[in-house]
């Protein structure tokens, strides 16, 4: 396992699916560290994180790079006396990204605008734009349902000309994920509703099946001509979600109508649905998948995850990606804990005498980043 | 590990979810305890219950612990010439159960009564009242559906005055777990039928979605405001279940809903469902788990779910418990695999540095019973 | 590990699922072995493949087995330079198949039909009948549904009287295996449809729930009639089938409903649904499981499938199977990988102290051909 994560070393990893940094100039607290590693939304919760492997290890592997004792305590101090620039650079330095796939649909005013985060992180970036936030923006001005999705496609457009390298639904949280087709006259009625609150000035939230699903079709044949991924949050997130509709085995309607040929979806996370998900890429030809909120999220259970997904899926449709956010020791503890889960499972795969060590240490590169450049069109 | 099992030697566990044994006066035969070790009901499975890792083991360590040969004769013959308030003393020392919290919702003629239990096994014990049970003897006397949640509810006081620790709901077994709210009218029309089968003296067995949540739903409220954990029987069972409808993810209102903010949760036995379960620990503060029932009966892939269990679940919110029933040979049995695979899992993060060895002994007490204490309320 | 393998070295298996092999004389391209070795469809996952670790395996024990360097070059050049029957008789055998139970309704225009299968291949062969072909062939001279069933009932009795070992249902494709009951006009009004389309000429498919579920419940009587077990696909399978329906637990009726008592069923495949079908296994007598599709299929989880699995089910309820199909070099890695797999899983029990090694070489032995010999009631 050492061996191969030596030979990967060198490798600048594609994190095609990962979020903003908070701004520098806001302060840290134990909470944040805390709530950083888990996708509880409770603060109640704090008390039970330091009581997760997770929590563990990333405390144990943030101390080790800021030399101090594993310890919040330390951790925190060591943090504080650090210039904030330079601390996230080296730390991002560390996690070997080279390529940052950036959905900014979760920023909040703490974290740095798209301009600024290109300015503030010398990492090269491009952007994922979240499809169900673009959706939200885009219902001034028109007055039917038809008239918003052809807003959105026009958006989703524009949007691959500036440069996005896809798209991104988080139809999970907004209704699940067992997509099938509504009735026009209720997708009809729903779009008013929605609308009128806009018109009212009120907070919009898309939600609900008719919308959600209608709005995810119609999406997925836009990334289809103008090229770009699809990537749909699927398995486990925070607790907005209903984790028994989050299973990717619901987007089969994308996979199966002959409209979506040539689409490209990028399954998230997957877990536990991760042998479900294994299954879509080996038998589908444009499903790719990624375990980023899993590694490290489920502790040591990532790494399971990790080999079985690897039972059915081609190693040529796996992607590497952080699903970090808000501060640089996400993406420190993520991309170790997920290359050393990389390691450990095609390691099985050399001791078993499927690869040779040469062959497991080119098909960990193409996860790393060469699967996501080819897949995301991206150069260098 | 072994360090581990030596460490946790002296803890004298919470048992926070187990049954009464049967009366000392019952003759045991080699069918009574085949049918111990399986979920099974129907007696033809007794010819494949020797074919099971679980049996297997069992007899092997029932057998050390009777120093005879691991068959069923010797194990039969060896018991029967000890005296059997002595043995079952004996063998529940060695499971070194400190506190049992019992329900005896499944108790037949021959098990012992609570009062004959505390008088007979020389254990601290408290109940754990069962909901459907006790909802079912509350239909005397009530008129409506309404009428009889108040009952219930009065009578969930009234344990709990009187020293219940806890409530118990097999809503897996009476309607599945895909917990809603059905009109009233529904509820109402399946009440009236059950109060006339009552009336007329029948057999009631209260079952039927309308009628199982919501009474589930109006117990977890006095839960609420007792301070009482709501142990829900989740996953695997005996074969009356349809384990499609069992799994924990459907009782999401439960977490969701601000009317039941504060209810303690507990998902009983959970597999193959612990990964799912284990997520809820994760992002719901209320929400705690055993693996109860998945070991033993899971043979050595009991080991592995509680690995799994501790990718997601903070071992602040695992709980150990035997759901031990009849026999003294059981709660044996149960507390060594118990033991032996929390061993393991902690000693897997032992060995991957994300905990030290006194963390490992302090996490694993927590669950062998510190967690229960506190969940519970338990004195000592 | 090797040692049980050794020990199961003289046992001929009895494969009891799996499909004619391609007649001799059709060339074999890269891609035929590509698509030999993967449940896409798709022939653009062929360049996807050897990114797999069953590929990459399966690449590897062929050319040992051929004696040539481990590439798709080597190994087609090889296996052109012999002779085509010679080439199957001496994979077949090194494959240790001693009975293979066959299903032929996948069988196109390139397969062995039935007589010149049992002609060209030497080696003990018995006819497993797929329901859903049978009952296509059966629409002519019925009238009604009703006669409809009649028909395929009877035609299931002269199966039985010929010598078939059982019959197999691929409802899980054509419908799900949510099994329910439907409304007789339900059933009618689709008979109808598929009728009038026979009479046209059309091509036949026979699908949807009403039907095909009406046909299985009729099929499940007759196969309890005649004793004939029941197999019936489970989980994944090429991408026809929606995997979300294909979970074994919904085929509960049949357990549970007394009209069914006393017939067999076999679960086949079940992944990644193995653990449920596991518990089945365990609850229900007449139930039974492979793992036939996962081992080679879903490369190094198929492994890990077989130790869960073995976790609830019993041994003498688990069954060896190939799944092949096409060309002997699957019958030779199916077998190999599936031994491996029942070797470790066994091996993982003998560490563990619940078998001793003679119990272990007794229960693979079991699996690998006395429990079908017993279920399929085979002489030998």
């Amino acid at each position: 396992m050492r061996d191969l994560l030596e030979a990967w070393a060198d490798i600048e990893a594609v994190d095609h699916h990962c979020h903003p940094l908070w701004r520098f100039t806001r302060p840290v607290t134990a909470a944040d560290l805390r709530m950083l590693f888990t996708e509880a939304l409770d603060g109640a919760m704090a008390r039970h994180v330091p009581s997760t492997a997770v929590y563990r290890d990333a405390l144990r592997r943030i101390a080790q790079e800021l030399d101090c004792a594993p310890t919040e305590e330390a951790v925190l101090r060591e943090r504080k006396g650090r210039e904030p620039a330079a601390h996230a650079e080296a730390l991002l330095r560390r996690s070997r990204t080279g390529t940052m796939l950036l959905d900014h649909g979760f920023a909040s005013s703490e974290t740095f605008s798209i301009a600024e985060h290109a300015e503030a992180i010398p990492v090269q970036q491009r952007e994922i734009v979240r499809l169900e936030v673009l959706a939200e923006r885009r219902l001034g001005g028109v007055r039917s349902v038809d008239e918003w999705f052809a807003a959105v496609r026009s958006s989703l457009r524009q949007a691959a000309e500036a440069g996005a390298a896809g798209v991104k639904t988080i139809a999970a949280y907004r209704a699940g994920l067992r997509l099938r087709r509504h009735a026009a006259g209720e997708t009809a009625a729903d779009f008013m509703r929605l609308k009128e609150r806009a018109q009212r000035g009120e907070p919009v939230r898309l939600s609900g099946a008719p919308l959600v699903h209608g709005l995810l079709f119609e999406a997925a044949l836009e990334c289809r001509d103008q090229g770009l991924p699809l990537q749909v949050h699927c398995g486990f997130g925070d607790p907005d979600e209903d984790l028994a509709e989050a299973s990717p085995l619901g987007l089969r309607p994308l996979f199966t109508d002959p409209l979506y040929e040539g689409l490209k979806v990028v399954l998230l996370h997957c877990y536990p649905f991760h042998r479900e998900a294994a299954y879509l890429c080996a038998v589908f030809e444009g499903v790719h998948m990624d375990l980023s909120l899993t590694l490290p999220i489920a502790g040591l259970d990532g790494g399971r995850a990790m080999r079985e997904a690897l039972g059915l899926a081609p190693w040529s449709k796996l992607l590497y990606a952080s699903d970090a956010s808000r501060l640089p020791e996400y993406f420190l503890v993520a991309a170790a804990v997920h290359r050393e889960a990389l390691a450990a499972a095609f390691q099985e795969l050399v001791e078993r005498r499927v690869l040779t060590q040469d062959e497991a240490i080119d098909a960990g590169s193409r996860v790393l980043a060469g699967n996501a450049r080819e897949l995301y069109r991206l150069s260098g």
